[in-house]
């Protein structure tokens, strides 16, 4: 597999992301030269995927601070680098509104510069490319962890639903939930995988079903309508699924259809997952009742790769993201282990450890 | 609104139907003139929706015995016109598996052929057509029947979720689903509709939404994925929807996602209404575990306007319909009045009226 995120070079170097909207028939590769293409790409879901994109705008901020890096007159004055930093994380952080990964990395790499006052603007680039570096690897880990801890939710046999992409392509690892999935099929498990398309985006049969494809884990294409009859035959035995920001309560903010996914769930009492890292939740939120959901342009869902799928002029309601209260997941799978049953004190002991 | 069939002339006529394959972007319409023609507009869901499949298919068998009647070696042959009859039948009825308005449609006009067996064949075609005309007349009746009985339901300033198309398309009038919603704005009522696209061929999205633009019904339209989230935030008090047949417990089978929709409506609370026509109940059936479920088609889930939306090689499943227990759903609305509570009782007892 190529990764679909990759520093090239030291920091006068390039962020080069996989171009996830043209998969699967077109495999292309972005240099992000300048932060408004980061932002583009972050805007245009080119990379996506909650993990991703918090990587991705670590990167983004070592992209933006090299105009004042490579500038004669200012390569040395840290209150422009400082001005410059803020900027840049303020642009960066309004490129998507719900990732809460996107806020936890570039404040990480903020106050990074904010504990080092002293450095000179290019010695400060080195220490937050070492941050963003940082920040891949523990995701890598991260991924490797959350595989580890949900693998054990899974049993030979199983078919598994799983609704977006929370996998490779989402992550700078394995994924969360198709980590999950990848870790069980490594220690011998045999699954079958079902995965939603996932409306307007498609990122289930774009994404999901090409990197599982990939991987030749056995998947299944269905449409998210589907997903309901598909429990009914008692096709799959678990759902698992990512996230975009949990509140301190375990409810979850993921991709539209989430919710209802979860419904379904509960009402054929199969087991209802959620993989996420620890930097997903978003603890000065008590409930999910209070993460704000990205609506995004009707285009999506009224056109697709050019073509009309509904008349002229028809109103449009398109959310990107909903909520799954707490009371139906059966699990939350961190990199830190299992929350079970999801509760506030069990989301703050775990996320403790 | 232009009609979507239309019988043009005699016995010698020819039936022309809107191809809705075609909308939203183009209104083009199509001329049967062989039987085959019409097996495959059923097929490829230039027409659909079971009433209009219903009197489409009576039509298409005067279409298909057109062949005798204008044949001076057999016209006057009334056992070839039988065997010719019986052909058309069994042809006609294999064209799409689940809806059974299509079989009670031939088996009408295979009764009336058999209770005249001393007719010729072109007065016996005469006959056909007439009841073939009956049957179309009726569908209109009981459109108008079901939404003044349906619109009772609806209150002002409600919202009201539809999936897939029982509307004016998908019968020789009104529709279903969409009869109860024009007859409440007939009577006055404001009501905002949303319309699931319903995936795979996207009939909410093409067909519901351009019916209810084009008569000025307040519409939007959602994902599919969307529906537990908009039910969530309290935008629809109520969701009606279509049927393609009815076991006699009440059970129902629809457009794949319908299912969906009734769980989502009974976590919420919300009351969850079919309309249907009596003609949609199979009494043969105890319950709905006996309904047979068409799969379709990959290509239908893995390209859209010959765009590819999913890996090539991928498996795919692809159930064209669902079945909703009866206990989820609060109301069958038919033409001959409610039945409410859904058992097996108070179906008989409708359908007796």
């Amino acid at each position: 597999m190529t990764r679909p995120i990759e520093w090239r070079g030291e920091i006068e170097g390039t962020l080069v992301l996989l171009d996830q909207t043209l998969l699967p028939t077109r495999c292309e590769y972005r240099n992000c030269k300048t932060v408004e293409d980061v932002f583009e790409a972050i805007r245009s879901l080119r990379v996506r995927g909650a993990p991703a994109i918090g990587v991705s705008a670590a990167y983004g901020m070592i992209v933006g601070l090299q105009t004042v890096v490579a500038s004669p007159e200012v390569r040395d004055d840290r209150d422009a680098f400082d001005r410059r930093l803020r900027e840049v994380s303020d642009y960066l952080a309004s490129s998507r509104p719900t990732a809460v990964n996107l806020f936890w990395a570039i404040e990480r790499m903020r106050r990074v510069a904010a504990a080092e006052p002293g450095l000179s603007p290019t010695n400060m680039t080195e220490r937050l490319l070492a941050e963003a570096r940082a920040i891949e690897d523990e995701d890598r880990q991260m991924c490797s962890d959350i595989g580890r801890h949900g693998a054990e939710l899974l049993t030979d046999g199983m078919g598994v639903l799983t609704h977006c992409n929370a996998g490779s392509l989402a992550t700078a690892g394995d994924g969360t939930a198709l980590a999950v999935i990848y870790a069980a099929v490594t220690q011998g498990k045999t699954l079958a995988v079902y995965a939603d398309e996932t409306r307007p985006l498609l990122q289930g049969a774009r994404l999901t079903a090409w990197e599982l494809q990939q991987r030749g884990v056995p998947v299944t294409l269905i449409c998210d309508s589907m997903a309901g009859h598909v429990m009914k035959e008692k096709r799959v035995q678990a759902a698992v699924v990512g996230a975009d920001r949990i509140a301190a309560n375990g409810d979850t903010a993921n991709k539209i259809g989430t919710y209802t996914v979860a419904v379904l769930a509960a009402r054929h009492k199969i087991p209802f997952y959620v993989a996420a890292p620890s930097s997903t939740f978003d603890l000065s939120l008590a409930t999910g009742d209070q993460i704000p959901i990205e609506e995004r342009s009707p285009e999506e869902i009224t056109a697709l790769y050019g073509c009309r799928t509904a008349p002229e002029g028809i109103n449009v309601y398109n959310p990107a993201f909903d909520v799954t209260p707490a009371e139906l997941i059966t699990a939350i799978i961190t990199e830190k282990g299992l929350i079970r049953p999801v509760t506030a004190e069990n989301v703050k002991r775990v996320l403790a450890r």
